[in-house]
C-alpha cells in the first residue's frame, strides 16, 4: 500500500511541529505545503523547519496549486482559530475531494458559533466525498472528548468541573507572549481590549460538545474574559522573568447553564510560576468521578499527537463534517500510520 | 417515539442492579426477563428485585418465550463470564434480530480466547441485522477503553501500566466471597485450584483490546494466577472481619509482551482494608501521561452505567459484533434514553 499523502496547510508554529513529526512518521509523506508568509513561499520545507536538509517540497502560496500538483489523501490545516477565516480555505480543499483535519478551534464544535458555516461544510464534504474534523489537545481532547468519555462510567451526572493549569514558564516564548506574561496590568488590559490577547479559544466549543454528547439543552454558555494572573513574587524560568506585581499569565472560566444551574464549568489557567500543573475532571454524579492528569499534558506535543492520530480516523470515516465525539474512540498510532486504515 | 424495549436476560446480582436502574430510567422499559434459577422463574421482577411492588413482568425460563411474547429492541445479558457458556444464549437473541449488550467478560474482546465464536457471532448479527457488544466497567472501560482514549494524546507510546485497587471492605458480601476475603491461605489456594475463585476475568481481553487499538502485534499475553493478599493486621468493616494473617482478598497481574518487552501491564487488586482506592493509568511515551481516578470507580455502579449508556450506541451501530473501541466515544445518558438514538 502506498504512503498516506498529506498536504501541510499552514507552516506556523503548530503546523511546523506537526510537519516535523510527520516527516519522521512511517506510512505517511508530505506531498505539499502551503503558507501565506512571504518569507516562506517558495522555500523548501526543510529550510523553513530548520532541518538542515532539503525535503524536496516547496511551500506554495495557495492551496489550489498544491492540490493540483499532488494527489493528497488529507490536508492538515493549521492557519487560524476562527471558522470565518478558515472556511474558504477548508472549503477549497473539500471541493477537491480531499479530507481535512484542522486545528481551527471553532471547527472542533462549529455548530454553536458558526452553525451556517458548519452546515455548508458538511454539505460540501458530502458532495465531494470527503471528511472534515476540527481537533487538537484543547479543544478536541482534554476539556471535551476525555470528559465525555469519563461520564460513560456514570449513571447520573449533575455537574462537571474541568480545570487545566499550565506553568507557562516551561513553554515556548510565543505562548508566553500570547498569555501576556511579563506585561503590566495596564498593558495586559489594553491587549485584551485590542484583541491582541484573546485568551483560550475553544471553551464555548468544549462546553457545547459535552452538552451535545449528554443531550443537555443548555440555556446559555458564559465565556468570561481572560483575566490576568499577577505574580506574587518574582519568578524566573528558562526564557522569561516576571517581576512581582506584573502579569504572569492568564486565567479564564466558562460555564454552561441549564435550568439556572451551572452544570459545566471549565477553568483554564496558564501562567509563569504555576506550582502544580494538571488537567483535572470532576464529575458530580452517580458515581462521582475525580480524575487528574499530573503534570498537565503539554499543549504543543498533545496537539501534534491528537491531530496525527486523527488522520487515519478521518480517512476511515464516511463523508461529512464530524466532531471528536462522533468518531470511534481515539487512540495513539505508534506504528506505521497505514496500519490504522480500515482497508489495512 | 415509543420507549426503547429491553429484555433483561439474567436476574443475578448485576442483572438485578441494571434492571432496577432501567425501571427508573426514562425512555426505556423492561418488556421481558429471563433467568434459569428455579426460585425466580414465574415470579414478577418486582418481587425478585425486592421492590415492594409488582412490575407486571414475569421471569421466563428461556429467552425464546420471552422474545416471542414481546418485540424487544435490545437484550441486556448478564449470565456468565465465559463465551462458551453464553454463546448459545446470545446467538438465540441475535437470530430474532434483537440487539445485545452483554456483561460477558470474554465478549468484551472475544477475538483472542474465542476467535471462532466471535466470527460466528459477527456473521449471525449481520445476517439478522442486529448488533452485539460486550462491555462493563472492567473489562469494557477502566482497563481498556479509557486507556486507549488517553493514548490519543501521545505521539509515541512505549509502555502502559494500569492499576485498579479496590477496598473490598466497602463492597457487597458476594464480591468479598468471590475474592476470598476471610479465608485461610490454604482455603484460598484450594478454591483457586478448584476454580471457585477465578480472579478477575477480563485482563487478557483488556490487554488485547489496547494492543489492537494501537496496532501492536503482541508476542504473548501472560495472565498470572490470582494471589492472596494477606491481612497484616485485623481489619473490620460493615459486613466482614478479616483477622491478621488471613486472606483479605486477591491481586492479579497480566502482561502484554512485544519483542521481549513488557509493553502493557495490568495490575488488579481487591482486598478488605486497602487504604487507597484508585484507578491509575501511566503511559510512558511522548508525552508521558500519569492519570489517576481517586477513589476508584465503584464496580457495580460503574457496570450499570457503562451497560445502560451503551444501549443507544448499540442500537445506533450497524449490524455486527463490536467492541468498545470500535464504537463512537462513549458518554453518559443522563436524559431520556431515546434522546441518544440517531433517529431522535
Amino acid at each position: 500500500m502506498e504512503n498516506i499523502k498529506v498536504i501541510s496547510y499552514g507552516m506556523g508554529v503548530v503546523g511546523g511541529f506537526i510537519a516535523k513529526f510527520l516527516l519522521e512518521k512511517e506510512g505517511i509523506e508530505i506531498v505539499g505545503a502551503v503558507d501565506v508568509a512571504k518569507d516562506k513561499i517558495g522555500k523548501d520545507i526543510g529550510e523553513v523547519l530548520d532541518l538542515k536538509r532539503k525535503v524536496g517540497i516547496k511551500i506554495s502560496q495557495n492551496i489550489e496549486s498544491a492540490l493540483q500538483e499532488t494527489k493528497a489523501d488529507i490536508a492538515v490545516h493549521t492557519t487560524s482559530s476562527f471558522l470565518k477565516d478558515t472556511y474558504p480555505q477548508i472549503a477549497s480543499i473539500l471541493k477537491q475531494g480531499v479530507n481535512v483535519v484542522s486545528t481551527c478551534e471553532e471547527l472542533s464544535y462549529p455548530y454553536v458559533s458558526e452553525p451556517e458555516l458548519a452546515r455548508k461544510l458538511d454539505a460540501l464534504a458530502k458532495k465531494h466525498d470527503a471528511t472534515v474534523l476540527g481537533t487538537g489537545i484543547n479543544p478536541g481532547f482534554l476539556m471535551d472528548t476525555l470528559v465525555i468519555t469519563l461520564t460513560s462510567a456514570c449513571e447520573k451526572v449533575e455537574k462537571i468541573n474541568v480545570t487545566r493549569v499550565m506553568n507557562a514558564g516551561t513553554r515556548r516564548v510565543p505562548f508566553q507572549k500570547k498569555i501576556g506574561a511579563g506585561l503590566t496590568i495596564e498593558e495586559f488590559q489594553k491587549k485584551i481590549s485590542e484583541k491582541h490577547i484573546t485568551g483560550h479559544v475553544g471553551l464555548e466549543q468544549s462546553i457545547s460538545m459535552i452538552a451535545s454528547a449528554l443531550a443537555w439543552k443548555l440555556d446559555k454558555i458564559i465565556v468570561q474574559s481572560a483575566e490576568p494572573v499577577i505574580a506574587k513574587k518574582t519568578v524566573e524560568s528558562k526564557d522569561i522573568r516576571v517581576d512581582a506585581g506584573k502579569v504572569a499569565g492568564l486565567k479564564q472560566k466558562a460555564k454552561g447553564i441549564m435550568k439556572n444551574r451551572e452544570v459545566i464549568n471549565l477553568d483554564f489557567q496558564a501562567y509563569v510560576g504555576a506550582e502544580e500543573e494538571y488537567d483535572s475532571v470532576t464529575i458530580k454524579g452517580v458515581p462521582s468521578i475525580n480524575q487528574k492528569i499530573q503534570p498537565c499534558v503539554h499543549g504543543d506535543t498533545g496537539t501534534v499527537a491528537v491531530v496525527v492520530n486523527a488522520i487515519p480516523r478521518v480517512i476511515n470515516a464516511p463523508a461529512g463534517l464530524y466532531t471528536m465525539k462522533d468518531l470511534p474512540v481515539p487512540s495513539a498510532t505508534p506504528e506505521d500510520l497505514r496500519k490504522y486504515l480500515r482497508s489495512a
